[in-house]
């Protein structure tokens, strides 16, 4: 089977692979129908630092079972089904706790086993994170129920561990698709005001679509104090009462504490925290978000996106082939897409 | 009038200072009836960082208004009054989010202030913060509303912010004051284990009565593995819903985080976060806590102990006269005695 390889920074090519097998009872073999690029690939395409470092790429998919072990009893092949990014085992006391995120025995797709990039992935514990999904290869939910593998999964993360509430304002910084998709989940919490600070125009206009009522174009680190400014003065100088801070790195953490109020929540989920995190202590604010915990979310999101009323999908904005893989990389690098699409 | 002054480590002497007088419209000026030596003192008197440096000392304070300025409204003299170790201004934004611990115009009685080891504290925005009390010099109670002041609302708001429920297990690492405080309260709340982990065996005895049902004597730094394996197994392995961190530094703090159950909650009270602080992230688990808004819990504080249904009060384990207070602080350096209440 075909796979993308990445062997190094900007070195990725699409080639030939051993092809995905059983190699456990709890196994599925899945065919992917369509598969997402995430920002996280950016970092290992970039050669940055980050979880996606190859050989392998790709951790997000929607697909049809090809195969499945003795022990799966949930899936047979035929079936159309949503991943979660993160697999796990389902069983351990962190999946219990309803965060399969945490498992000890789990990983994420390319990371810690196949890559989703790929005409075909192994899942393991299939039972327990396959989301079977009624239809069929042409549907046109299919971008919206791609979505929900991560990006989506992750916005409603940072509302739920925020504890947004009707009439919460909820301050995203970043305009990626996380930042979207957490603006689009706040919307759907019932938030008041729901103010957007990112570096992209028309990705501000994106993410009014998505439930922004208040953007701020930022050019740079240079526009730190300006975005602080402009969040406090859409909340009466208080701050928001949830931060969802999307973009990783300690300034945006900086800054999302200076736009917390006081005694509100700053949510991290674009990389662990590691900046001063002392107004925990001095300001009474809460630090919660992280890794989502997706397949906990996916049925109820699956279920929404199936009734109609959620539709993420437009956060995909071009649709490669799987060879033409490349040329979806580099226009997310160019930041020309929020998001790409990719069919094998 | 006579106050605790401390010139350098070690150097703490009674001497005489200008008398506490009235500085703006809406100042008392309180004659001190029972003061607290706290653990935060000790930093300063042991000469180790915190914000305790001197020349003044105390915080802690339960007393008789002498005078009041013309703004103020709800006290006059005569009346008997508990204090909030931290003073705050009542109107800005951060004490209408019900935390003045985090008021702009606020302060620490001692740092920011006249210090409560002294015969008389100018009390800065007294109809804010000062709670009058309806006992007199020798009602019994006096310890237990002292012990109000900081301690037992910092181990509440822990509690609160940790969101501890009925049935929730709690761990509460240190068996100083606020550990004992943060058992009390855990206990109040309903939870169903409460696992405190300290140094000294008398005052896990102590913590039994305060609400711990269990107990573990570390012997330091090298008890951490030990301590974690403790509350694990209390836990089923699982860890605690809650950890009340109330030892401060890194190293207490990284045990906190091994021994919270995935997604669980982490309130750090004695000291701001500065260790690692990723199992956020990667564990789901919620970082909270931090300085109590003391003045937001009294009422309801103050009301319990008078009803006879909450006695903080023998935390106090020696009581000293204002020209013996360094034998209190020695004690307390020493050991030999959880908490010492000092009487001008």
């Amino acid at each position: 089977m075909k796979a993308a390889i990445l062997h190094g920074k900007h070195e990725l090519t699409v080639e030939a692979v051993p092809d995905a097998v059983l190699q456990a009872p709890g196994d599925a073999v899945v065919r992917v129908v369509v598969a997402g690029i995430c920002g996280t690939d950016l970092h290992g395409y970039n050669g940055l630092p980050g979880p996606v470092t190859g050989p392998r790429c790709g951790h997000e998919f929607v697909g049809v079972v090809e195969d499945v072990g003795t022990e799966v009893s949930t899936l047979r092949p035929g079936m159309m089904v949503v991943a979660p990014f993160n697999f796990a085992d389902g069983t351990c006391a962190a999946c219990q706790a309803g965060l399969p995120s945490a498992c000890a025995a789990g990983g994420m797709f390319g990371v810690d086993g196949d890559g989703a990039q790929a005409e075909a992935v192994r899942v393991p514990f299939a039972d327990a994170n396959l989301v079977a999904v009624p239809v069929d290869e042409n549907d046109e939910r299919l971008s919206s129920l791609l979505a929900l593998t991560d990006t989506m999964a992750t916005g409603l993360h940072a509302v739920r561990t925020g504890r947004v509430a009707p009439g919460s304002s909820v301050a995203v910084l970043g305009d990626g698709p996380v930042g979207m998709c957490a603006a689009l989940a706040a919307r759907e919490a019932g938030a008041d005001r729901i103010i957007l600070v990112g570096r992209h125009e028309a990705r501000l206009g994106k993410g009014r679509e998505f439930g922004a009522t208040d953007t701020f174009l930022a050019r740079g680190p240079e526009s730190a104090a300006e975005s602080i400014d402009f969040v406090r003065a859409a909340t009466q100088g208080r701050g928001a009462d949830v931060v969802v801070e999307c973009g990783g790195g300690p300034q945006t953490q900086n800054t999302a504490f200076a736009v917390c109020r006081t005694g509100g929540t700053v949510c991290v989920m674009g990389s662990p925290p590691i900046g001063d995190v002392t107004p925990v202590f001095f300001r009474g604010i809460t630090l919660a978000g992280g890794l989502t915990p997706a397949r906990a979310y996916l049925p109820d999101l699956v279920e929404r996106v199936l009734a109609g009323t959620l539709a993420p999908g437009s956060i995909f904005e071009k649709e490669v082939a799987l060879d033409d893989i490349v040329s979806g990389y580099e226009v997310m690098a160019a930041r020309t897409a929020t998001k790409v699409l990719v069919r094998p």
